[in-house]
């Protein structure tokens, strides 16, 4: 009989339903067996038992102290990440922990230092290194057929606004949405970023400006390899989820175009239609969060390093907070400022 | 909570557990209770524990008088399914069958007799029909607004031969395979074909010219609305699954080329290198088997008429037979000839 | 001094012009010196002075008989095409004419006789060889590296459609429009056509049906080497010229899409567009037009064989016959049957 | 008789020769009439006759005290432009100059100065504005259906490397190579640069940096509309001529990628290839070339403006010496600083 990894999930909104619909049904080495959220109620329950799930607790706290429990996914909000991974560390559970870590460099450092002291496995939920296009940019550079990097690119746009409810309290642009840009730069690059320069705009008349927030940012950046690398963000396309990247290295360039609802084309004398590109992350990484579940628990049951370490938990939110210092300021800012 | 089908599948092979694994965890309509095959073992047994299926048997009876199933996925060998559709019929439950129900007229004819009489619902696996690409060009098409069809074209190439022992049975490159494109090009043009001319040849020196069989085709065809269609054929792409519809219309042309393995460009003094199209059909149609899985169990749910009913299931059958009679008479022949 | 050959026009129509303004313009070998037209006039006299034409006749005898002239280009009405070319040939000329010869395939013969007695060169205008797109599918399979091809496929669609009076006297679709699609696919095969098959209707409702025409046709075609063939035909396209071709071989695939206007994409919440294929033959082509008539110029300096011979001006009309009689009588046709 | 503009051409070198023979056998609104090179020598006179040239001259000061000529081509070397500018002023000739006009400000400015005070034409050869694909970005923002602008990308990269003899006198990448992207982002913004970041390096070992200078950049900026900027830079690309630019705006984004040798894909088991992009400028430019000079002489002759000012002859140099500077200094520099 196939070795399963026995998993607490801890927090049951649309990330902790989706990490757990998942597990459930598309990652055969893990069992989920128990899920702890606050709001427990019978929705939850009826969800919990069509997937199979045999506990259902609203203290996380029972999912803790269950000694046959051998990981954790944490899917709770983000202020609870940095405790419940403490907490997890403490009770030997392996953990997979959504992003950000948290926005607080110490609180960060203090839950790793906690993983690293009880030889626990944690894996990050930075779900575009998944991403068969992006995974095909990375693993291309890596192999070094195509030679050192010398430009990163990445275009990062969201479909829509989101409502100036969530803005206000999303931490800003970089630390909300450019973060996971942050990681794929390192990620492509194969090297960690040592400065950066941020322009942005509020240009949509949507109410960013309001919360001293933007819009539009375009982020240029340096990299301890000598790369140079360049984010543009959008808080809304329109035409769907811009997410390509593209590495242009000593020998040639790789680069990946969007996911497309189709491969179709009408042509008529109006014009030539093409679909559009996946609409947000649900269509577009759906196969990517499942490709990371995978192998978090091939991780634990092989006693191999997560591709998504601690590293990658901290990194990008020092970029962020250099990000948003270079816009406040109007000047480069490097990492080395805000660490 | 919500109402499911209660579902006895019948046959647990490749095509089998590929079905079975998607009602267990993809079609939330659906109940896989209990799984029959004459080859029932261990390690079936084991698949069906872990796909949470009930009841394991090596007689089809098992499942035929088990009151409480309500439907039939029948993916046993070929030469069962009219006995089969007719036991599940007089049984009163709702079928789903692979392609092809037989490749005899009247044993088929005798399954749907069966079928109208007992009042169930029946489906047959053209899975083509589901996948987002081919049925783009198909709503494109029906929703009008490119005119009427002139010209409806199919290129269809499996990626590399298949064994010649397969060959040796498989009852002819237009029955075993064609057949598929024979009900896309019905379902594209939204009406039926009423003569084929065939072209065929053994070019690729696997053998295929032993059985009487070719390895590539072409086949023009008349429609009863009057358009004129083509399919061309290999059976050794050699690059991947090319799946590729296109109706050119009174007003313009709607086409469709093949899902790629991602969306990447690599550029160098060499050459610009793509992606790949997806292998084979389960990477190409992962997806359209969740669709009919589910399409079908909501038919049953919801009473309405299956997505691929009876006429689905004979008339590409009288196709294959016609193109069979062309190619080797050398000759145009109308469907009314075989029929 | 560069050597440049010296060049009469005959005929100064629309495609005589085209010819024109490239030799004078865009062939440094070509010296082009002198035109003749039944109707010449002022217009057409102000056009060769611009064009540094230093004769201007109405009188085609007048440019045969200069000894001056060492070629001719032949873009006079086809009933005269055959007429010309011998009388070139008489006078010791070489000869590029525009396609077809004829459509009486003895007079064809008569014209290709007088060719060879007189040792000079001819040049057929089958100007889509020289193509970038097509001349990379042809050169590829021509390379060998894909192993001998199994199916060539030409998609060749008209933009819109031409007017009923152009069509009462056009000799019909086969002859008229087709007659290209059947000399690329013995350029793209590298091998003669042995039968055909063809299927065709009025579907436009434009009135093809009047002139016992049809506007939409399917023609499928064997080669001496074994590979199989396939052109689809629509008079009217409505979004372009479309011009595909595509050799499937041995090992793998060929294919070309269309030029474009140009390579945009405007990705919008209402949908994606892409630029329309290049409208006509004007615009696809303007850069083959020029790369015949250089390769024909540099064919009689350089004392070489024409790119587009004899034999290629005959064998398409001879399939063209074939096809109109596989129409009519509803019957494969072979070659031979119409020689 | 078509009315033409009688033209000299100033410099024989390949952007001069390039320039004559577009105008002599493409702008038929272009009456080349003499030319004048301080090397003029027997191989450039015979290239002047076969262009129907009249007048071959060692002194340019032979075609501004020519009264017959209208207007001039300055295709010297780039120390000469500002003089020619103020010599043609002076003389009363329209004038159209191969970019840059000096890196001098002050010189641009007298030049300038003495265009406007003679009331002449004058035109800079900025001749990506002629391109199809760039000039579809730009009509689209231009239209307004996308809204305003918020993201201007212009990706630009030389196939290869320079000889490090020219890179040595070359001024540097943002006035040699970039200036060309800055004045396309202003063409795309419809809107003035105001401030930039350049970030720079020498990355690909072929000695930039003993000249100081680099062989990547990128580039960001902010646009006077509230727009931002971003532009990179390669030396070598290695797989053609990298010229894609990209408008994202308020309601959607507008893109163009390369002009390919052609339109194919060739797919085997090894892999799936298509074109690469055309090799450099001359490939990829060569109707846009046609296109400014036939703009030019039609400005010329009906006395409209010249599609390239004077304005976007000065503007770029500023924008190159505020990047030179921003790279220098590690801070953002404001177009006002060097002004």
């Amino acid at each position: 009989m196939m070795k399963k990894v026995r998993i607490g999930l801890l927090g049951a909104g649309r990330i902790g339903k989706l990490h757990g619909e998942n597990l459930a049904h598309a990652v055969p080495s893990a069992e989920l067996y128990a899920v702890a959220d606050p709001f427990m109620n019978d929705a939850t329950r009826e969800w919990a038992a069509s997937m199979g799930i045999e506990k259902c607790y609203d203290d996380p706290e029972k999912i803790f102290s269950d000694p046959s429990i051998e990981a954790v996914f944490i899917c709770s909000s983000t202020n609870t990440h940095a405790e419940f991974i403490m907490r997890a560390a403490k009770s030997g559970k392996h953990i997979f922990c959504e992003k950000p870590i948290d926005t607080d460099l110490n609180k960060i450092r203090e839950a790793l230092a906690a993983v690293e002291e009880a030889g626990v496995k944690l894996q990050v939920g930075f779900v575009r290194r998944f991403d068969h296009n992006h995974k095909m940019v990375r693993d291309t550079v890596a192999s070094g057929k195509l030679g050192a990097p010398h430009i990163v690119k990445v275009t990062s746009r969201d479909p829509d606004h989101q409502s100036m409810d969530y803005i206000k309290v999303s931490g800003g642009i970089f630390m909300d949405m450019t973060i996971h840009d942050f990681d794929m730069v390192r990620y492509l690059a194969g090297s960690e970023v040592t400065e950066v320069t941020a322009y942005g705009a509020a240009l949509s008349g949507a109410g960013y400006d309001q919360y001293d927030d933007v819009d539009t940012a375009i982020i240029m950046m340096k990299f301890e390899n000598g790369a140079l690398g360049v984010i543009d963000n959008s808080r809304a396309a329109h035409y769907g989820y811009d997410q390509r990247t593209e590495v242009h290295c000593d020998k040639g360039c790789v680069q990946v175009s969007n996911d497309l609802n189709d491969m179709s084309m009408i042509s008529t004398a109006e014009g030539v239609e093409i679909a559009k590109p996946t609409w947000f992350f649900l269509e577009r990484y759906n196969n990517a969060f499942i490709s990371e579940a995978k192998e978090f628990t091939e991780a634990v049951l092989n006693d191999t390093e997560t591709p998504v370490t601690g590293i990658d938990g901290i990194q990008p939110v020092k970029i962020a907070l250099a990000a948003a210092k270079s816009l406040k300021e109007g000047r480069p800012v490097k990492i080395s400022e805000v660490e």
